[in-house]
């Protein structure tokens, strides 16, 4: 039997968990509802229901670790999360701690975004680049720095924070306090909202702005030029600021890709020399949804990997679910 | 005697040297005119005897190794200087060659941004922080990352140019094809060139505008309200993406920092929620512009240390200058 580790992805809507092998397959995938409605105790009992199911169809002896990524800050040392918009039941709370209690066994904790840049970077559109940089369009848009094959967190877990790099000035409000964030400009939320600004719409989703662009709707049209260039301006500035190789993007306005990387593209090329001249690569993530996953059950596998063993003195045990 | 190396600073006006021991000490200085108009040979000359006079007055056998910084991209493989505005004669120059080839020993090649960092997190105010960021405020905006105790260098030693992060998309034209690069609006020159803008005064020095600030001129206050604005929008950005815990500046205008620091700090709360819930410090680096010759010095040191050496089978030997 292959050995393998549990990555779980929590998200503001979803819940995923796979089991994943070190070589990068997936044994097992299980994938349902969040259940924030239920409060934190019944999210809690399915991410640990999810990695003992996952365990007991792939085996316990052959399982090296669990990673959990979910979106907001997570303070490294302490396992605690902040200030995630998508999980307010969670505020404040030593998720890990809760979690590594009710499983028995110790769990690691990464933010959701960082995750899924570990995870590209690991089995993705970012395999054997190790200092990359993605950025996840969504609600709003996470960011994961990958320098030196690992995770830049920051002295406190806060590092990546690329929806809240300032492209417009005096743009619009963000719940940060800034205004003229990225994530105001180019995320997937950002899209309907300016179609409602615009009038195209009220209850237009990201995909029927696209459609309308498609269709060749110039206010659509025009949505999709504000978030390619509020795109390359974060580009450009974050190559000037890293001079990686490699910069990501998913989320769910890739499909839209054709509509708004023209002018991303453009404008990042005119903003960054470095982009100019050098063969930096802006290109799609390829692990989609699946890539916090990933990332995930490969911290945990290399948490495990991390403990120092000792099979001479006592045999090597199955993780103690 | 204390075992040192040597330190070199070539900028596009000085020329400094200095032999400074492993626990930083300076013990010997050099500082005169970089003869640029004299073509580059004549500079490298300089560079070379420098170092020569340095060692003959210090000690050959004690001399840990050398290291030079300078302005510009350098590829750090090859050792090339690539974009230097302020050493046009050196563009595309195989610097680091042509330097050992005379000397006749290795050197260590560092941009000088990032010299003066990496030599302000040795000896100056960052001392014991192995996370840091350093903005040098001069002809332009240099920038200096510190990432683990190391230089952040990027995939081709182009990272850290924080000088051309966009803070007015639609702002001042920049010579490296952008509009609205902080450099543009936060340097001396920045400074100088808003106050002819302003019809301050033609000839006006950034310390002119400065004085005219303290007696209350309102347009001198404007400008350093703009550097200060400038300054926060791209320290916000910085602090959003890395989460370090110290941010120096350096460079000419920091006697002005009473005019300009109010509104830069105002700006970088407004725009960061990690500043304005952390202890995230923004701060005067203390080397001034000794803070290159530290870093280029402790270079020289360490890639000395890096070498494998084998007291056994040979015994250690000075570097044949």
């Amino acid at each position: 039997m292959d050995q393998y580790s549990i990555g779980v992805d929590l998200g503001g809507t979803n819940l995923r968990a796979a089991a994943i092998t070190t070589d990068g397959r997936i044994l097992s995938r299980i994938a349902g509802r969040a259940k924030l409605s239920y409060g934190r105790d019944t999210v809690i009992d399915d991410i640990v229901s999810s990695i003992h199911k996952l365990r007991d169809e792939c085996g316990s002896s052959q399982l090296l670790g669990v990673g959990v990524c979910l979106p907001g800050f997570i303070l490294m040392e302490q396992g605690i999360i902040l200030n995630s918009n998508n999980l307010p039941e969670f505020e404040g709370l030593a998720v890990r701690d809760v979690i590594e209690e009710k499983l028995g066994a110790p769990v690691v904790l990464e933010n959701d975004a960082n995750a899924a840049a570990l995870g590209e970077h690991w089995m993705g559109a970012g395999k054997g680049v190790d200092d990359l940089l993605l950025l996840t369009l969504g609600t709003g848009i996470g960011g994961g720095i990958i320098s030196g094959g690992k995770v830049l967190h920051g002295y406190l877990g806060m590092a990546g924070e690329i929806g809240h790099i300032t492209v417009v000035p005096n743009g619009n409000p963000c719940g940060c306090g800034n205004q003229g964030c990225l994530e105001k400009h180019a995320s997937a939320t950002a899209i309907t909202g300016m179609a409602k600004m615009m009038h195209l719409g009220a209850d237009l989703s990201s995909e029927d702005v696209y459609n309308l662009a498609l269709q060749g709707d110039e206010k659509a049209i025009m949505i999709f030029d504000i978030v390619g260039r509020s795109l390359g301006i974060a580009l450009a500035t974050l190559i000037n600021i890293f001079n990686f190789p490699l910069y990501l993007l998913s989320g769910g306005p890739l499909p839209a890709w054709d509509q708004f990387a023209p002018a991303m593209l453009a404008e990042t090329r005119r903003r960054s020399f470095a982009f100019r001249n050098t063969d930096t690569r802006i290109e799609k993530a390829t692990l989609g949804n699946e890539a916090g996953l990933f990332g995930a059950a490969h911290l945990g596998a290399l948490s495990r990997r991390a403990v120092p063993r000792a099979p001479e003195r006592q045999p090597p045990s199955p993780i103690p679910l």
